[in-house]
């Protein structure tokens, strides 16, 4: 460790030249290629990616291809490990050879939101607003330039799909050394966001029932987190059978296929099996048809269903004004509702206790200069997260 | 008392012969005629109204000309006071002279929702799915008989513009005899809501920010319920001017006159107002639209919005799918979520404590026989609550 740190340090203020997987186009497989990546400048950490994986989110920007969102060429990736190369001033806390998750959702500690441990709030008052960016406090300016010294896209402040990248320390939480990098990688996004939305925002309890839609990583971990909260039962909706073998691990008692269902609605089938509806409900797809069968799940006087994916075509929700009256609830959350710097220790905590299984996510394993396979697995429903080693 | 006690005995078990203001078409005036009140059945007791205000609910029902609600000839009004007349079998907890609040959402306090402290559930697993039925055990059979022995219908299983009526257990609770009839009967229907929708379902808390629209009794109910938890800004919203005197009474800070917003939407205004939007908003009115502009009115990350209103055309709620993930929530409730025999006497106690001022939301007083007038000064927005007093 200490060897790594002095090779670091030979390099502080200076560019670093490096490999990064770069996205040209949209939905194009990825080539690598020799980047140079700048020194962090104040308020920022140059990282060594260590292991990264696949979400969902960087799928959806691969395939992008208009809007202000869409930019090319990008460096994808924000589900990683890391460790400190080296800091830019005013950064406090960090130091070289510690690691560090990054997290694409801010956590400044300085706005009233952030300073507070009392509001369940985690939308930043500073930085939250702001999804454009390249870098956090100097929009659209670029750490990164191409072997032509052009400059290359960041995505979402976080760009993991490069052995070195620059990351605002808004976006960075210190974690123990304890855990072993891979499982620490799923707390930078999906394992997080599920726990979260099932602990923070939904505050599921014991003995309480609850539906879950679309069983990707981040619907598996809101099962966890519900069976770690001693639900008494937790039913799975899924178009991929395969899911549901899968989905026992993580305390799974049901399934719904929807192409099963028949003439009956999905909220239909779960209101008969549950006697009126669940408790809570979870929609981790992205789609307004079902995050309204997801509201219409749950019971009558005190059913909650907490919307965690980002709708895929921007569409409004519709919601029955009599089935909101009857007492239900339905919000959303970005990271469920953590503040990263505060929340993802614990987790991590909880990991180190074997209480949290985190092992389970990890259904494959590649080496970096094969990470375009990581995207056909995704995309075929095979794998759940897949670790991306960036020195194998 | 107890002389009125006994005049009431000598009528137990049989049918009772008074006058009732009956509603013989929709949107006609009231007729008061000599009707027959039969003695209760099994579970339900017979009261001798007090007094009795009107409330929106009955306008809606006055004016409804289709449907399977529609019904006619009817006995209105749901928001009273009466005493104990005499009881059916299977009645515990009541006695003749008791005073008693009619309360037309059921709390049975024998199904697993409304035995249970814990949940925050007032939708009883047993009654609360049937708006439809006369008397709540039995269907569409009627207490209430006209001249030529027909039956008349009951309303949401109180019609309290009558001097007897028949009312079930689970939609009956007892309360002090301290209390003042005219004051306690606000706590019936339309205060109780507002304060319920504040303090167990919003649940505000001292220095928030809250939003009201529509300033009727319920609306200046939520100010009141948010004032008396130190809310640090109550922003009112209503089409009417004269409306925003009356409020400062119940704490309101400011106020928005939607017609005076220009190009801006209402939420647009609350948002520049407060720096962000609000912690809580409510919608007391019944239309979608503005179920959207007080969704929209409130802070990302944590706002809430209560709905109160009954949708008047039954229109879905529509709610952009990434103004919901930006971590706002939005619920509905009947009644503020209170379970009437539980929360109502906490109330009254509030009053009694000279806490909770319910005597500024009483500005009319009629007799019986002025009923009708009482509908007009509500549609008119020149009253908020209105006594009738049945023996005057
Ligand atoms: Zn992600
Ligand atoms: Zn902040
Ligand atoms: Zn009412
Ligand atoms: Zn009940």
């Amino acid at each position: 460790m200490d060897k790594k740190i002095t090779s670091f340090s030979s390099n502080e203020g200076k560019p670093i030249r490096c490999k990064a997987a770069i996205c040209k186009k949209a939905g194009e497989a990825l080539v690598i290629e020799e980047i140079q990546v700048d020194p962090p400048q104040a308020y920022e950490v140059r990282v060594k990616i260590l292991c990264t994986s696949l979400c969902h989110t960087d799928v959806t920007y691969w395939k992008m291809d208009s809007g202000p969102r869409a930019r090319f060429p990008r460096i994808l990736g924000h589900e990683a490990v890391g460790m400190v190369e080296s800091m830019g001033e005013n950064v406090d806390g960090f130091k070289q050879g510690d690691i560090v998750l990054p997290v694409f959702h801010p956590h400044c500690e300085e706005c009233e939101v952030c300073k507070s441990s009392k509001t369940k709030s985690n939308w930043c008052a500073k930085f939250a607003d702001d999804f454009l960016s390249n870098t956090r406090r100097y929009g659209m300016a670029s750490r990164f330039k191409d072997s032509s010294g052009q400059d290359i896209h960041h995505l979402i402040f976080v760009s993991s799909f490069s052995e070195y990248t620059v990351i605002d320390i808004a976006h960075l939480v210190k974690i123990s050394h304890d855990i072993p990098v891979d499982k620490a990688s799923l707390l930078s996004c999906g394992v997080s966001t599920g726990i979260g939305a099932a602990w923070k925002v939904a505050d599921v309890e014991a003995g309480s029932t609850v539906a879950i839609f679309g069983l990707g990583a981040v619907g598996l971990a809101v099962a966890e987190g519900a069976r770690l909260r001693g639900a008494a039962r937790i039913i799975g909706v899924d178009l991929n059978p395969d899911k549901f073998e899968q989905g026992k691990i993580f305390g799974f008692t049901d399934f719904v296929n929807p192409t099963l269902c028949g003439e009956k609605k999905i909220s239909e089938v779960i209101k008969e099996m549950t006697g009126g509806g669940v408790d809570y409900s979870f929609e981790c797809v992205g789609l307004a048809s079902l995050m309204n069968e997801a509201f219409m799940s749950t019971r009558k006087g005190s059913g909650k269903t907490v919307v965690l994916g980002m709708e895929k075509h921007g569409a409004p929700i519709s919601l029955g004004s009599f089935d909101l009256i009857a007492g239900r609830d339905i919000c959303g959350c970005l990271f469920g509702g953590l503040k990263s710097k505060l929340d993802i220790p614990i987790l991590v905590d909880h990991y180190l206790k074997k209480e949290l299984n985190l092992d389970s996510f990890i259904t494959h394993e590649l080496k970096f200069d094969e990470i375009n396979k990581a995207f056909d697995l995704l995309e075929k429903g095979k794998s759940l997260r897949c670790t991306i080693w960036m020195d194998k």
